[in-house]
């Protein structure tokens, strides 16, 4: 059957459809059932909402994802079917019940998500799957090689160098200041980000408020070129593309399981040809994992490495507390351009950045051994780290410009002395998120003290920063529930 | 903000709002995100679309779920807000790490599910984590209760019996003929039944092809004093409202977990008032379960019943194949009124249904040990039971007319002379599906032979009706690809 499109502009954050009430009796569908939809060669599965106002009968409004998979136009004409259930729905059924999945079947269902041949809770259910049942080795290597070929890959010259922390501590935005360093010393290092998972930003966020991080293939090689390097979001590359539909739901529920973490983090770095890869895995009470689980993730880490032909080197460092002062892209921002410029910054920032990316200098033999954080710290000093740094900002289209946080603030004070006796990312990450953290990017947390500090009477703990008095409402509302949690007083 | 409503009548089969990119970005709103709508006391939170044609930036155009819940018409004002990541997530989240979840913990994700609160994949989340960690008595029993609070209940007076099939098995329609022989023996028998989960029909999609199936409380009650009994679909009662949300999205994925099972059947018939409860059990190679583990199932439905103060008995039935000849609504209602007319119909759908009810006769006294199915059967026999039928039909609104099964058919004919070795159920339900079933009135299978007979070259086995061409096509070439599955030759 042939229908006209009638561009809505709407966005519902997945592949969505309105037909007539008329032509969904005609075709006898329903409410929640799925479409196909054609346009030459490209095809969509699409969700059926079902409207009897605004739209004719030949007519078929879809929401801008569909519009722009199948480069559609106001008038533009699509075939469209009734679209079966996936047999991938009974693959994932197979997992949930504990059972092993095929290197077919895993094929199957992740070309099936990266169709949007899923619903959203089609895609919950293989989430759940994956958590609570786990994955061996040979379901994982299937699964990140699944990933990889549903995208596109980066063909890169040079010695392809990553980093990739596992997440979940607040602010600790190291990503762009090693990649400076890095690229300084002839690294070629096409750094790709996902967007915020658990915490409140990813580096993508970040990047953003001075840079674009929106590129194609092409794009990207150009901008590797020009500087070595990039800073850019992996999921408008097109890079195992499937892994940010997985993370965006699984987001919902802040779930990321080994497994899936394992595959997000390889799938990626094998599209973009990295060969020398340093996995940071910070541990400890408000972390992600706990020192024993961080041991077993690096050694999974070691042995998936193995199995692709990576040099990869694992390091456990202390997640117990934020890393830096601002907790937000705009924030985390200011904190970064403070220690590239040399003009302060936070010296827990600062620190890490240099030690890993010392490392990297090492295992790529641009350091002795032993002499990679001073090869780093001279980079950084010297002013060749900065100079690196806003050469990428332009090639991303960005500029080096002054930051401002949310207009909305309030700032927590100590009303006696005391002690900070801790300072739980989950719940920094929390307040954050509350205040609009990451989609409003002046959102976010600004921390004036760390766990040890003594805080005068009267002086500032931290202050929260939104776009909107509502969020900061929320946002203070829960800091003040969970005061103890957060600070321990 | 108050925002105006204006009516764009679309159902999207959950509360979702579209609000205009202005209206977003002044709320610091994005797509996905939740937003409280209020009119008066209701409340609901809606799933946000953004568009930037069609609504002006004032105006907010809600699906007809949020329609209904809040009473809107065209124009009404309504007072919105951001809706926080409930609380739930997070208890969902422990149930998915497999830690037990206390009473309130229960309490508050039941009440957000009830509420609307959670998102498709949320809910999702829900049914994967207990699935996969179960439940013990305790957690049942407060998932029995907050699922019970959250709707209204039925106070009857009388012996109030209820019997339930735990389903799986295709056809098999016994209870619109235990309800009738029942009523007539004067017992009171509130049957509510959810709308097909896993087979292609339920009672209620059923019932529907001759009566409705849809009243308020008010209205049941009604019905039952005029009749003792009714036949209605129990998520239009309100009665354990939750249970029906969590079936249509645990039907995405045909799950049906044990924790779950028990749930929604008591806790639909402690919401009726049911003391009598007889629970059906089919096992065997295509049914839900096995013998063993019907009898582990059966166990913790008896010991459960004591925790509520009900008199429970279970019976295991042989569900190696379909009961009856019908599968789909209107075909198994031919069956059924076929049966009531005694004008033939399917001898082991009648045995069956005579078998369940003597039961029932016997349980309440209405009949001696040993003597309930001499009862049941004079009831059928003298046309008692058809009257009682004819009458609880007529008070819900229907009468009995000639049902026709779908226009599109295609009969599957021996090509030689064959022994039907096997008929699955999964199979068989899935095919009906594939055809349009239950949606679809008038789509199904329609069995001739049944295991064990011998089918002479050219003699029909089965025919799938549907009521489109192209939905034929599906279950056919499904038909065709599961054969041996399907018929074991």
């Amino acid at each position: 059957m042939k229908l006209k499109v009638r561009d809505l502009k709407f966005s519902a954050g997945r592949p969505v459809c309105m037909i007539n009430e008329k032509t969904a009796e005609v075709m006898s569908l329903h409410v929640g059932e799925r479409m196909m939809i054609k346009k030459k060669r490209s095809l969509v599965i699409a969700v059926i909402d079902i409207i009897s106002g605004v739209l004719k009968k030949n007519e078929i409004a879809v929401s801008n994802e569909v519009m722009q998979s199948l480069n559609l136009r106001n008038k533009s004409s699509v075939e469209v079917g009734i679209a079966l259930n996936p047999p991938s729905i009974d693959l994932i059924k197979k997992k949930m019940r504990g059972e092993r999945l095929e290197k077919e079947e895993i094929k199957e269902i992740i070309d099936d998500i990266s169709n949007n041949a899923l619903t959203e809770a089609e895609v919950a259910f293989f989430i759940a799957a994956v958590y609570t049942r786990d994955m061996n080795l040979k379901e994982l290597r299937n699964l990140i090689k699944s990933m990889v070929e549903t995208g596109s890959r980066l063909r890169l010259r040079g010695r392809v160098v990553d980093k990739h922390c596992i997440g979940g501590i607040a602010g600790n935005r190291t990503t762009p200041i090693i990649v400076s360093i890095c690229a300084a010393n002839g690294l070629v290092m096409p750094k790709t980000s996902s967007r915020a998972i658990t915490s409140a930003a990813g580096t993508a966020d970040v990047i953003e408020t001075l840079a674009k991080v929106d590129f194609s293939v092409r794009k990207i090689k150009k901008i590797i070129r020009k500087t070595n390097a990039c800073f850019v979001w992996g999921g408008s590359l097109g890079l195992a593309p499937v892994d940010d539909k997985i993370i965006r739901i699984g987001k919902i529920i802040k779930v990321d399981s080994t497994a899936q973490l394992l595959a997000s983090i390889l799938s990626k770095k094998i599209s973009v040809d990295s060969k020398y890869i340093l996995i940071d895995i910070p541990y400890g009470k408000s972390a992600k994992v706990t020192k024993l689980r961080a041991r077993i993730l690096g050694g999974r880490f070691l042995k998936l490495g193995k199995e692709f032909g990576l040099k990869i080197e694992v390091v456990l460092t202390d997640g117990s507390q934020p890393i830096g002062k601002g907790v937000g892209p705009v924030l985390e921002m200011m904190d970064i351009l403070d220690i590239l410029r040399r003009e302060g910054g936070p010296k827990d920032l600062e620190d890490k950045s240099l030690m890993l990316a010392g490392k990297l200098l090492e295992m790529t033999g641009k350091a002795k051994k032993g002499k990679g954080l001073e090869l780093a710290s001279q980079t950084l000093e010297s002013g060749k780290a900065y100079e690196k740094f806003k050469q990428i900002v332009k090639a991303q289209k960005g500029r080096i410009r002054e930051l401002v946080p949310g207009k909305q603030s309030y700032t927590l004070h100590a009303k006696r002395k005391i002690r900070i006796k801790q300072l739980s990312n989950k719940m920094i990450n929390t307040i954050a998120r509350q205040a609009g953290s990451p989609e409003d990017k002046g959102a976010g947390v600004y921390i004036y003290k760390k766990v040890g500090q003594e805080v005068k009477k009267g002086e500032k703990i931290l202050t929260i920063y939104a776009e909107s008095q509502e969020k900061l409402e929320y946002a203070k509302r829960f800091l003040h529930k969970n005061l103890k949690e957060t600070l321990g007083v």
